[in-house]
């Protein structure tokens, strides 16, 4: 069986356990997910309509030039009238969309529709592209190996008289060099007080001695997500700033050694916390542990507080603890983890003994 | 009056027309169009309630931390159930909502406002926003100019042995010595025959002797978009291409000496396409002749034969005509111009003669 068969085939049993029998996919990277065709659709309409029973059906503007798609497909031009091709196709009853469906489309579909419901149904590809297949880790794991490399080029490249902004451009030209499509997000590097925000935008704040580096990154390489983060020191490190560094280090190496298939991932985000609350930073870790990835750097699922649920064979998610001292300094230590049955499988090799640059 | 107020009696004029007399603004530009605030949301509600009678509301999630809107506002965290926060606001009837209005939010408001009809409302607000005022005339102006100044820039730039994609990314840094946000699009720069695709990604084709140089670039500056092609040539020019550039800058100038209030804008594009086709090269010409653009590169509106409205005062779109002969070369020439009672501005100066780069 295909990849994409087996997709699919999981997909539908996703749509069995929620009572769907049809699914009209919208987000492009679910449809590249269950077809391989890989579109940027823009405004325009592109969908793939997956069937409980029967063959599946793809929408597909003729501007998207995508040749004989081998599947069954509805190839249409930009004048045509979207939502009277689609609704033959479309059965009366329920009809789960995408939560990124538009209401440029879905009005007038729901308009031409009048016997079916639409309800939301994007969980049913959500859940499957959280469990990633074995071509998914591949490229996870690569996606990982070259921001590893590059976190190493950065410390490097970091000197004397540096800019955070500078600092954010060397690595878009280290991502570039590896042939990564890009970045997965907008790569935060932090100095000193600036790391207390953990949001924040790489600005002209030239590095100073004593300060704390955090380095939060990420690249896209084959369609696939990287997101590692650092924190590093600038020529001293003040006593109590490596307390910090060693509480987070803990809470992240807690955590990760209670990653495995079935333990409950509020009990991970729990792990870490208590390491960071009993040495009496419990009110500084203001973010939850981490987050599902895989071909967005935000992927639907989390591992906080708030989430009951069993960690599952091929989740990848973050494991991010945090300490923000407002209006001094942030630690933060980032890595992916793939769970597996009896642990998990680390992405990310760059050094976490704390590292002290320019010296 | 000030702007703001302006803009939404404005769009309570065009609700009036439509027969709307609320609409939920969920476009973030048209918020901040609207409002002065700039937000952007991603996957969080973030919504601006415009009603025909009485005052507005705004919708924002805490994370926003907007602080004093200085308008009525609700507020709400992650876990709040954002359809039964909107819904006791939202009148039975008919409510206009965004083209981008996702499911995620569209579905469920509908769910808990039984008697009220979704339709399709974002022309109130896009209709709007297609007539600048000064203040956005004033942005596209210096958006252009710095343009034009890269544009320079970028041709001075280029070399024996230069690769197109080391020129757009070359361009990248000149928009960020300019103090720009970025780019409006990825900008184009084909070598030769590559040209002959409008649409052409950088790559690493190297320029050589004979070759046309498209360049199709833009910048936002201050949320305002600059785009403008120049089609130059590297050390000699076929007598050919020659023709074929001399036939565009006249379709161009053609169409540019059309613009004026009142003038259909399907009558702009036709005395450009009549002047390649006069040529014999009509085929070649494959795309409209313009767009609309301003806080995006392409607004809501039209310069083509589907497009029977008359321009008015205080729209911006391109003028872009152009000839594309496959496998050999292609030729653009494009402007933006600010339509006034009497003719347009034109925003780009760079020179439009033919020029020969490498001598």
């Amino acid at each position: 069986m295909d990849i994409f068969k087996e997709r699919i085939e999981r997909v539908r049993k996703e749509m069995a356990q929620a009572g769907l029998d049809q699914l009209l996919v919208t987000d492009h990277l679910s449809i590249y997910y269950l077809t391989g065709i890989d579109v940027i659709p823009m405004e325009r309409f592109w969908a793939y309509l997956v069937r409980a029973e029967g063959e599946n059906l793809l929408f597909a503007n003729l501007l998207f030039a995508l040749g004989d798609t081998g599947m069954p497909t509805i190839s249409f031009d930009d004048n045509a009238d979207v939502a009277a091709l689609a609704a033959p196709h479309i059965r009366p009853g329920t009809l789960g969309v995408d939560k990124v469906m538009t209401a440029r489309f879905l009005l007038p579909i729901q308009a031409a529709c009048p016997d079916t419901r639409m309800v939301l149904g994007s969980d049913c590809v959500d859940n499957v592209r959280a469990i990633k297949d074995e071509e998914e880790k591949e490229r996870m794991r690569r996606s990982s190996q070259i921001n590893d490399a590059c976190m190493e080029k950065l410390a490097a490249f970091i000197h004397e008289g540096v800019t955070e902004k500078e600092c954010a451009k060397y690595l878009v030209s280290c991502y570039e060099e590896y042939g990564c499509e890009g970045q997965s997000f907008d790569g935060i590097v932090s100095f000193g007080a600036n790391a207390a925000d953990p949001h924040h935008s790489p600005d002209g704040t030239v590095v100073k001695e004593g300060d704390c580096i955090v380095i939060d990154i990420g690249c896209k390489k084959d369609h696939y997500c990287s997101d590692m983060t650092r924190t590093f020191f600038w020529k001293t490190v003040d006593p109590e700033y490596r307390k910090v560094y060693e509480v987070v280090r803990e809470a992240n190496a807690r955590a990760e050694a209670l990653v495995k298939a079935g333990v409950p991932l509020q009990e991970i985000d729990r792990a870490a916390r208590d390491v960071i609350a009993a040495a009496g930073y419990g009110e500084y870790f203001t973010h939850r542990l981490g987050h599902f990835i895989g071909m967005e750097d935000h992927e639907k699922g989390d591992v906080s507080q708030m989430n009951p649920k069993p960690a599952q064979a091929g989740m990848v998610f973050s494991i991010e603890p945090g300490i923000y001292l407002p209006g001094r300094m942030g630690v933060r230590i980032e890595d992916l983890v793939i769970v597996t049955e009896d642990g998990c499988e680390i992405l990310n090799q760059v050094e976490k003994g704390l590292r002290v640059l320019g010296v």
